[in-house]
């Protein structure tokens, strides 16, 4: 099974950690293929890059020449996965919705511990579309900057423990979930200090694509996710014929 | 006042209709300038076609080389408004929310008459996110696609008034929503078949935006709608310093 | 066009004030006519003389001899709205819903700040019934009652801006819309020290009753706000024939 | 313990009826007290109706010269409790949420059949600002007008039995509210017809009421519903001195 | 008319407390006859508890010999009324719904004040189910244990005095519910320190199994809580034929 | 792996065929240990049926001689799973969230089709309680008895896809969940004639439950599902020593 996990920014190095923290936890046998978006914002950080970042996405997916049994979109709080399901056949999954999800699983509420505070709301506009809000017990930020998450580490995993202990205490959070696919790999830390589970949503996204994609299921393409009606595409950068985006 | 009213496809034709529409309504001394995006679907009928309109709105905005007051994003359900508020310091009005607002002032529920089933959960989509379901009866489709609003305009009043008056009668709604950019114009027709109010969005939104100037009111920018923060951008196929979207 | 603009307590220096706020905003051409009532309380700060002001209200646009094309009721959280849109056939707008959608556009999350904590349930009651709540960050007490307001105005500005700060840094509010009419005029002091759009709900009302008109639509006749059916009143102390009260 | 049964029409008849129906579930040493209002419409059937009784039912309290231990508001989806509250020390029961909170008590949804369609809405909003609509699975009319209750008793049980019967089949409700003060008395028509129980909302109210007393509870006086503050009130019909309304 | 008060733990002496303040309310007539489960916790802190719990009461319900109106289960917060409300023809009342229902006709919002930390999210999610959580400010844990309450009563009154006080000015209720059947008596005392009404479930419950009887009113048995079906049931402890369980 | 999947009814066929469908999915090196309880109903289709299950459940986990990693509880709709959780240090996976949770990565919105319209609201409360009823469209009987299922298995195709298809064409749902334990199995059949995913709670469960453990993730301990305070148990069936049954 291949599994492409595409990070929304234009980092490499995060796209790099992204695909470390997804191989960590893959089945045997699945194979994750790491893309970098052409184009888009070194940072998603706000709604103009997140817009970006969403076509960038579906360009980056669009562009990969091999087949490939399912996708992880691995920003959190971004925008863009309903686009990818309309335009592919086999299962999109988000990890902002895979972390949430798999949260819930363990505790009776859980809160997301993000980056800076003006994506706070974009977080909670994703789960409030995902119908994820109800057990959500708040999404704080750390005040950590999405670059700033790779280059002090330690300074990150102090910030997000203190939000994280916060959560707990005062919100009463029961599971932490990492909100931002620059956090790969800083769960176990967190969790070592906090004491509740830690979710990590490129870890969790994995599994539940591998599951579907065992299971035999696919986005449904009745109504909201169908393949997008044939039509005139003008002046789009991606490839000549812009409506081949939609024959996968 | 130069209002930019800016179409979300590629349609020309359909710009020009939304155009008259907004002058309609306009008050003296408003200027009304309307915008075809450079790229994109000749329709939006799903969330891969509006991700595009979304930058592509964005992209029309910021290579218009004029100053301008208000931006109206003219077309239903679509997504993009937060991403053009956080580049621009004027106003920006959708007109989904617009006409929604709108209607809460003329009845207990309102109804939404949209083109194609598929559609229907965009729209949902972008209501919740703006608050603005708990009074909304329901969102019908008449079936028509966008541009067969244009090359049936008597099927497509039919249609519409088939819709609307299973809303008034089965759903409750007491005002019906044109939902749909494309049919402005099409309101009175509507209300006479109907007998209850019709709100047109384009009609709506200019009238919205032009009081929030006369108000002296702009987005707030203390968090979600900030301007972006300063970053790289990679090979965005706008202007060659992409950062120059963000300062207008 | 001619709007009549309604106080709700019977305390006419706080009509002029009123009145001063909606002329300042209206377009040339709207003539503002400002209304006291002839009964009910100096000032409405419950829901006792909010039942007492909506009839009140009722009377005096009913005692108007001339024609008119809206009514803008001027109490911040107040009763009767629907009642006067079933004895009208033009178009009603309340305050507290007009600042609340005008604020919607301006940022993610807005907060009302108002006089007495008395207050703030009858307010937070009418924003649920208007289905205004889901953005709403939180409803706040200057601790000011409504005629200190008047008599002590730098006092009430500083009031207002400590709460309207605690709204946007502790509930995370982007706007801030002024809770009671007699806070009309305060709106630029408060931007000011507060750096974020302020609202005012008189002018927001004006401006979207202006536009209504301006768009040919009126309160729908389907269903909630039908005209009353013709039956018996008794000893109401306005007109002798109380049922003219519907005969608009 | 003497409970106040106030009618919130001026339609004697119809007191009389609610009266009985409150006499024969009061337990032994409650005096049942009826009140007609002195002003207002025959029937409410709407709003501006309703707003009228609001104001027309604190009247009739408020000039009830003898003690009491509790009133009933006994109007279904009528306006004006809270002010009641305000103004009394003892305990103030709306028929309205009586009924439903003593439904839930009965079965998983409960469904209320009232008289006009137009009523519905007003209906719904009250029960909203109350919070209990999560269990209401629908609020149905019958289409029998509040007088025809009466003159027709039998083409009303016909009628709200159709509605009932609905409501159980369609909507899942599993115990049915009657929703008019005028249909004290069809209960056990009603239940023997549909085999639910049926809950008239005098009734209800009649046994919180004494309850409430028998448990020395009355009404919280620490924000919502403290005494009005006192202040000038001009002009009102009943006592000269208005702001004896406040002192009981 | 005789009703069953059963506790949820097999602490004895807390079915005495609590028979005492049911008979302190009842009616007189009313003959209380209160139940101790045959197995269980000595008191119940969380789910598996509170399982436990809900089979031990229907046991215990099903082992009483003579006929009864009613039942209370006075346990706060517990599972079981559900099962309960299947088996029997006569009302059941839960305390915990019932004094959240009794606080709503008693001020704008509520709050619970429980024994531990753990027992919140039991008690909300009863709430949420009830349909009663629209108006409860807040669930607070005194921190005491349920045992400790009738060992350390003046501690007790301490601790939940003090929670009382933070939710009536932070959280902004206006009436207080005590959120354990072990707090039964408290009340008064509650009361005195805090200046709000205090509701006691048990005395609630009581007050409430007596009116629907009084009004003849009893769970339906149209959908959810029919009589279980007729099938086999294997190794349960209590009667030899599970089945006469049902068979009330 | 060890996953315990564990029946709520006493129909070991029925046991067989779950454990089938887990194995079907499992990856390889997961070994699937299937329970059938030793008390309760024959099958759950009601609350009392249901909290016997929820006790006999947690009697099978606890009787289960060996270690292992995670528990599946296999019975859709029934209580239960937060007492396992708080007994357990592992895992605990109940099949009617996992398959909601699964059905949301697939579509827009799921509807479940179960067995008995009985059976109807005991799944909407568990959906309310796990926060996934946002995106449910509707909760539907096929009419099929839980034995029935296994006795006429093409009968039950049938039935289910009659409501599958009116979930589909009528409710808007994109994707179907089979609402009982005991329609494992006849997921493809679904699939085939409705043309729209459909989940099985069992597969998807297992999946889950997988996951969780390769990610070293477990239940929260820090509130809700803490273990269960020492204390003292009355007469429980099981083991001697009831506490054990905490000391996993």
């Amino acid at each position: 099974m291949r599994i492409l996990v595409v990070n929304v920014n234009t980092t490499a190095s995060m796209t790099e950690s992204i695909a470390e923290q997804a191989r960590a936890v893959a089945a045997p046998g699945t194979e994750i293929v790491a893309l970098t978006p052409r184009f888009g914002a070194e940072s998603c950080e706000g709604n103009f890059e997140s817009y970006l970042a969403a076509v960038a996405v579906m360009d980056a997916v669009q562009s990969y020449p091999e087949p490939f049994d399912a996708v992880v979109q691995a920003g959190y709080g971004e925008h863009g996965r309903e686009g990818l399901q309309e335009l592919l056949n086999v299962p999109v999954v988000d990890i902002t919705e895979a972390a949430a999800s798999t949260a819930m699983f363990l505790g009776h509420k859980y809160s997301v511990v993000t980056t800076l505070d003006r994506a706070v709301p974009l977080i909670e506009d994703r789960l409030k579309l995902a119908g994820l809000t109800d057990r959500c017990a708040s999404v704080r930020a750390s005040g950590m900057a999405v670059l700033e998450l790779e280059e002090e580490p330690e300074r990150a995993v102090e910030a997000i423990v203190r939000e994280a202990e916060l959560a707990v205490s005062v919100d009463k959070a029961e599971v932490i979930v990492l909100g931002c696919g620059g956090m790969a790999g800083l769960n176990d830390k967190v969790r070592e200090r906090t004491g509740v589970p830690v979710v990590d949503g490129v870890a969790a996204a994995v599994t539940i694509a591998e599951s579907l994609v065992r299971m035999g299921l696919s986005t449904s393409k009745v109504r909201t996710y169908a393949t997008p009606r044939p039509k005139s595409f003008t002046g789009w950068p991606v490839p000549a014929n812009a409506t081949a985006l939609i024959a996968h």
